[in-house]
Order: C-alpha cells, then structure tokens, then sequence
C-alpha cells in the first residue's frame, strides 16, 4: 500500500464469540464478521475492548485473525488491536497483522504501570514501530484511559503523528470526552475515529471519516445510514435516523455493554454460545436479556441487525 | 512435591536488567539472581512487579526462567509471575513455570477490565487451576490494586483458598494496607508475604514466614538477619537493625522505585547497563542516582549489597 488508505464509515470493534468450554467459537466469529460487512459497515476492528481482547490469548488472535482472510474478507476492511503491556509481544501481534495486509493496527499505550511520563509513552511507540520493522505499518492509537487506566494525552499524540507522518495515521478516541477527540482532529493530518456514535455528526462535520463503535456490533446499518445521508446532504432523514440511533447507544450502554450485546445476539440469532464471556466478564442473564430486547423492539422497533445493506465501498486513498 | 512447601525468609522480586538496545542481559540476570540468594534470600519471585514482568514477553520470560534453572538455581526456590490478563496465556506461563519445579506462581488479577464482579475474579482463577491442570501447581495470589488497577478483596481469596486447598496456597498483599493484610491472615492456611517489609515484623507474629519486598534486590542481608533473629528472639539486636531496614526502604521509596534501584546497581556494580529500563518506565539519571548512593551511605553507612551471607535453608513442609 502506497499513502493512507482512510476507511470511510462505521467501524465495528467485532465481538468474539465463546464455546461453552469458552474456547473461542471460530465459526460465530467468521459469520458475525460477514454479517457486519453486509450489515454496512466499511471496516472492522477485532480485538478491541469490546472484542474482550485482552481476554483472548495471542496465539488465538493470530489464528482467527487469519481465519478471517481465509473466510474472504478483505484485511483492506480490518485493523485489529494489537496493543499488550510489552513491546516484543505487541511488536509480534502488529507485524503479523501488517503481513496480513491489514489496513492498520488499532494498539494501545503499555497500559500495567500508571501514572507514567509522556516521554515513556512516546518511547514505546516508537520502539514499537522501530521493532515491528515494516514501512507498510499504519498505526491507529487507541485512547481508552477509562478501561485501560492510562491513555494517550494529546501531546504524545501529537508528537508521533510529527516524528512518524508514515506510520502514525490515526486513533481511536474511546475517552467519551469530546473535547478531547476535538483537540485530536487539530493534529494535522491524523485519521481520528470516536469509539462511539454519539458524537458522530460533529465528527464528520470537523473531517472526519467516521467511528469505532461497540454499538455498530448490532446496528451498523443505521449507523452506516446516518452517514450516507450526511454524505448524501439528507439533512432531515439523517437527523431523524440519527436520534433512534443515539437513543439505541444509550439503552444499550444502561445494561453491561458487552455482555449484553452478546445476550442479545443468542437471543436474535438462536445460538446461545453467543451469550458466552470470558472472565472477569460475566454473562448477562436471559431474563435481563429479554427486558433489553423488549425494550429496543417496544422503543425502537428494532428486532435484530439488519444485513441486507450491501457493503460500503472502500474509501479511496487520501495520503 | 507433596504438601506445600513454605519459604521462610525473605523473597526477591528480582529486577530484570536489560542490554542498551533494550534485549533481555540475561548474564546480569542470573548474577543478580545468584547474588541475592547469597545476600540471604530464601528465594525469588521474577516478573514481579519489580521485575517490569508486563514489559517482558512472554517468551523472554520462559527462556529467562529456563535460563535461572539451567545456572543451577533450585527451582525450588522461585515463585515466578505468570499473571497477564487472559486465561490461555497465564496458563501457559504458570505451567511452564510448574513444569520447571518452580517453588509456585505468582499471578495477578486479569487487570485490563476495572470494576469486574468478585464472582468474575473467583471464575477466572478456577478456570486459571484448571487449564493449567497440574496437581503440583502452588497458586500465590497477587494483590497490587495500586499498580494493576484491579485488586483482590478478601473474600474472593477466602472463597478460592476453600475451593483448592492444595492450589491456593498463599497470597502476595503489595497493597500497604495492613488491615488488608491482617485480614489475609485469618484465612485457614494461607501463606501470606507482605509485599514490603515495612509490616515485616507484624507479620512474623501472625505466624507469617517473612516478606516480598521490592527493595531486598539491595538490602537483602539486613531483611534476612532481621527475621533471623526474630527467630533467635535476639530482640535488642533485631529492633536496632530493622530500624535501619525500614530507613533504608522509605529512602529508596523516595524515588522512582525501580529505575532508582536500577541506577544504584549500575553504580556500585559498574555495569552501565543496569540503568536501563523498558518504556513506558524512564532511567533515573545519573546524577540523581549519585545524590541517592550518597544518602544512603551518609545516613544509613550502606555501600552497596553484601553478598557475603549463606543462602538461607529452604523450610521444611508444613502442609
């Protein structure tokens, strides 16, 4: 790949789904990723938080990561996490996934010790992209310092993007505080992605091409709507769509977001594998999963994903 | 091994020292290693805390541990870290660790997800004992909310050390908060190091066997000739003694435990690269490392390690 490919669009952070003896349901894996494309959206992003990434072993990453490709999808549409707390793994997970053909890695700070310098944060990353040794790499960094308890100030950020034009293309903002993601998009040239829907609209408004949300897991059509009306200077189609889809976000995030979303996709889709999660995690209860489903049917109608959109066009280059 | 064998003394969480292109030093590694059970530790506890374990990979950490063993360290003496935040990989590492001899493991709470449910801490170490699936494994929980971000209460440790008797063996409490501690020490059976020496002589009379404390990579012949003559109920002796140790602690605490450490070593040793850290940590410079050694030996007479004490006797079985 020459330039920056920008994937233009929802981005779903995939669930992964669980056997019963919790090893990781490849199948589920592969269709849920196939629906998701279907579903709309122009890209995923596996092994994200809401991917229980950090809950899946890197030998198992590897291997699904490659059964995705061998299931057709194109590594184009896919910019896994690849950020661990140690430089040699995380090193390992990323140069794998840029030999994959991935358009990005998607890779968080070294997340064990808190409080660290900003010249430890940049220092990583920097002897991350020296060790992971490939001119094609295209990092995303990922901000979540709510979950992940040490997030990327935009200073740091701002100072890789300068030293590392080639390789620090964008991030993911998952912080929920806007001003911050507003201060990101100051950052000339770098791709910046809410981790959530809910700033949407003022994010394609500053240049920016779309989100990561955990939510596009079940409702990347809609999501994927609101932004072809954008596009497409709907105005008030998109405004009204868009309210449903905020409303669909905040239902959703009352109740333990991952497993509920899980819940709810063994409840639409009969497998009950996908209520699985790996601890510390633990399982939304049917009943709780009725109440949800219920209510999004009774409040929104929504009965389940979509998948009938076709799948985004990949966006063409723009560095 | 059949009962559980219990370390009397003090226990190093032994630094991990790295080359200037940041590689493992595995020479240093084992000298060090050596030197401190010379210096009086009854063992070691690598990838610790201290040891910058979540900076190390996870193949680094196997061949350093291979590497302790094949210099002719006792397994018998070492109770490596093997906790990461998922399941495939912990085991992987604890029973690498079982599979060497290893005295036990030492394993953090997945620590990536904050604010999980106890009942999901309690699966994940039931699952944990299981893949492992070993019956000579000997489980050290650790505790270092502070640090890790997720910590393990009470009654988690409680419900885990009645559901495997002959797994849940003992608990590492680097929280500093003896109440927690003291708490510990009312749960039938369980081995409990105080994660400093500080509590190190409340801790002997609750009938614990000494401490894992970060600072005995220096000052292990004064930790250990405090517990000795705790034993020996030289009481006089002991009391003017320990008040050195605790002095000696609340310096070094002072400062960036682990680069300070690191800087002291490369001093007195004159091996430069014992500076070196993994970011996201940052070396302490030279000349703050220089104002440190000077203190030390100013206030305390202490001019480096001494190397020149008998290992300490492994205990004999108590379980």
């Amino acid at each position: 790949m020459s330039g920056i490919a920008r994937l233009r669009g929802v981005i779903a952070p995939n669930l992964t789904p669980f056997n019963d003896d919790l090893t990781v349901a490849e199948d589920l894996y592969i269709d849920h990723a196939q629906r998701l494309l279907a579903d709309g959206c122009v890209g995923l992003a596996p092994f994200g938080t809401t991917g229980e990434a950090l809950s899946v072993g890197m030998e198992e990453r590897m291997a699904l990561l490659e059964a995705l490709v061998n299931a057709g999808i194109d590594p184009a549409r896919l910019i896994p996490g690849t950020g661990l707390t140690n430089l040699p793994d995380s090193a390992r997970l990323s140069r794998h996934a840029v030999d994959l053909g991935c358009a990005g890695v998607m890779t968080l700070p070294p997340f064990y010790f808190k409080g660290v310098a900003e010249d430890g944060l940049y220092d990583y990353f920097a002897r991350l992209i020296d060790a992971v040794d490939r001119e094609t790499l295209r990092l995303y960094l990922y901000h979540i310092p709510q979950v992940a308890g040490v997030g990327l100030p935009v200073a740091v950020v701002r100072r890789l993007r300068a030293a590392f034009p080639n390789q620090v293309v964008g991030i993911k903002d998952s912080s929920g505080d806007w001003e911050n993601t507003r201060a990101l998009f100051d950052i000339d040239g770098l791709i910046v992605y809410p981790g959530a829907e809910l700033p949407l609209l003022d994010a394609l408004a500053l240049g920016g091409p779309g989100c990561i949300s955990a939510t596009a897991n079940l409702n990347a059509a809609a999501i994927a709507q609101t932004i072809h009306r954008y596009d497409a200077s709907d105005t008030a189609a998109m405004t009204a769509g868009f309210d449903a889809v905020r409303q669909f976000r905040v239902i959703v995030q009352g109740y333990a977001p991952i497993p509920a979303q899980k819940r709810l996709l063994a409840l639409w889709t009969g497998d009950a594998r996908w209520a699985n999660v790996r601890p510390p995690l633990r399982a939304t209860d049917i009943a709780e999963g009725r109440a949800l489903a219920a209510r999004l049917d009774a409040e929104l109608g929504f009965r389940g994903p979509a998948a009938t959109a076709p799948p985004a066009p990949l966006a063409a280059p723009v560095g």
